[in-house]
């Protein structure tokens, strides 16, 4: 063996959700929006001269950076955009992260924390949920080397009160804490307007899931100048031109259609409502969801035999085999027709 | 002052080419190419189904990654894709660059090298180019951490002869050797075709120079599937999804657009050749330029006069304020059109 492999970065395996690219199945798996992005993005594409192409794109993407500022009211340097979430919370994570003290984050969360953490050799200690899949606060009020929370938390869809969490800044000043908010416009407190009170905030959002973008790969993060400029001088050390032209124009027309994002946001949560309820008549129960995806247990078969048979059926939802989830599967919302498949095809297995 | 801030990365900053965005200049600043992508792209992005974006592109970015197989003739699993070459760079540094051990690379040569360096903490030497600004290949026959050398060299556009670096790649089985070829496609040798023997050789490209695609943020690497199952693995520890639904479609349809590709190549190294002719007759000097930009001193007037003086008229080029070439400017390579006003500006100046 030659020696250069023993300077080979080690990580952690990280395996993502499949995207089998047969059309004939149901996709309930990877939490996408089960309906098209705005129609103002159709348009911008449509219309895009692609001899822009030739020329590099914005670095700073000021067009999208300015109307998200707007959407959320606050300042255009208040905003960081990157190639999806995960980009941007890894950079946040490389950022902030860069004491000897562990960071905390819970046992049961987006697994991408462990696997960042790895990556960037970032000390970390994992906080367990309660015994109702819930985050406690008190877990987070001792010393440490920076927080990230996913609120709405995943794969449980439980929300953490915007109380408790400002409660866990306030008690953090020398940490960066991150709220990774991308499921929150399904239903769930946000805590984007305390940045403009706590300089040790960041809130990262996605266009993944609400906005029905997970294919154009836009993540972006709301925090006070200074902490924004941080990630920006490591972003720009790194790759100063991220954003296509095609991410920054058709990310705003997106952001600038307010009304279809409303509605869009709306249905999914009839939906879910909807279905959550008849899962329960099936003999599934579930914590109630803020988010776009439901996460169940059934009363007596269990969660992997369900997971399989679905798949049988061309119905594929996300089984995490991990201790204290391994009897819950993750049902993305879709629409109410593949919601109605799914529940026959439940039908089917249960009986 | 807040502790956190003690804890934040500290980094380099870089400072890319301006983008400025008004329409009315020219611009031969980012080594950009002047014509537009193949027309294979213009009709895959007017043709694409912007309902595709609700759900998460292919992470492997399968059929770019096939095209570019294809096109080299190696197979798809010696292909890594990513945002632009910057990023499979950076992606290399970390993935690679983990010894104790300095990389080496020459003193002169793409600003962003030492700048990964440092954000990664990886120690590094410079070596000297010699008085031409060629890099001396003794240089790089010392045992290192890691090797990596633009080929063609930026900004001065020196080609260094294939077999040259072949001896630095077989001189260090112990280190992986990044060779850079973004500007390769406009005439030097590639050294792509030693992939097949050398197992620690990874050779990077880029779509933002000879296939016009600045603004899609395309690059890639080839070496031998080991090497690039490394880096899908550190990738996929980052951030999975990276390219876009539309940057794996316009990609592709780039590749596959070969005469268009060929006939582009011809029309930039045409006027290269042309207008490297024309500003000798100007007084200037140059060394022979493998690339898409020409690297250029004037016998009397100082380059930076010169670049200040162009932007005035509205003409952008390239001054690097650094020791050694600080009497140099760089121009990239732009229609013939705007090459001519270029030369007509710089007869006003140096009249």
């Amino acid at each position: 063996m030659n020696n250069w492999k023993k300077n080979v970065r080690k990580v952690v395996p990280y395996t993502p959700g499949e995207q089998p690219q047969c059309r004939n199945i149901i996709k309930l798996n990877t939490n996408e929006n089960p309906y098209p992005p705005s129609p103002k993005v159709f348009e911008v594409i449509k219309k895009f001269d692609s001899d822009m192409l030739k020329k590099y794109s914005d670095p700073s993407a000021g067009m999208l950076v300015d109307s998200l500022a707007e959407f959320h009211g606050v300042g255009r340097d208040m905003v960081f955009v990157g190639v999806g979430s995960d980009d941007v919370l890894g950079m946040a994570f490389m950022t902030f992260f860069c004491s000897e003290k562990p960071i905390f984050f819970p046992d049961i969360t987006y697994s991408f924390y462990d696997v960042w953490a790895e990556l960037f050799k970032i000390p970390y200690e994992v906080k367990a949920l309660d015994e109702d899949f819930k985050i406690r606060k008190e877990d987070y009020l001792f010393d440490n080397g920076g927080i990230v929370i996913a609120n709405p938390n995943a794969p449980t869809s439980i929300e953490m009160k915007a109380s408790d969490i400002e409660e866990i800044v306030a008690a953090n000043p020398d940490s960066v804490v991150v709220i990774d908010e991308a499921y929150t416009d399904f239903g769930s407190e946000t805590v984007l307007p305390l940045v403009e009170r706590y300089d040790n905030l960041l809130v990262v959002r996605t266009f993944s899931k609400s906005r029905s973008m997970a294919g154009m790969r836009i993540g972006y993060a709301v925090g006070q100048p200074e902490i924004i400029k941080a990630m920006n001088d490591v972003k720009n050390s790194y790759n100063s031109y991220t954003m296509s032209h095609l991410a920054i124009l058709s990310g705003a027309a997106s952001v600038k259609d307010k009304q279809y994002f409303q509605e869009t946001l709306e249905r999914v949560i009839r939906t879910r409502e909807k279905y959550a309820g008849k899962l329960k008549e099936l003999g599934f129960s579930m914590p109630d969801s803020s988010t776009n995806f439901l996460f169940a247990t059934h009363e007596s078969v269990p969660a992997e035999e369900i997971f399989n048979r679905l798949r049988d059926k061309n119905i594929y939802i996300r089984y995490f085999k991990k201790p204290r989830i391994d009897n819950y599967i993750r049902i993305s919302v879709g629409t109410d027709e593949e919601m109605e498949r799914l529940v026959e095809a439940l039908k089917e297995i249960l009986s």
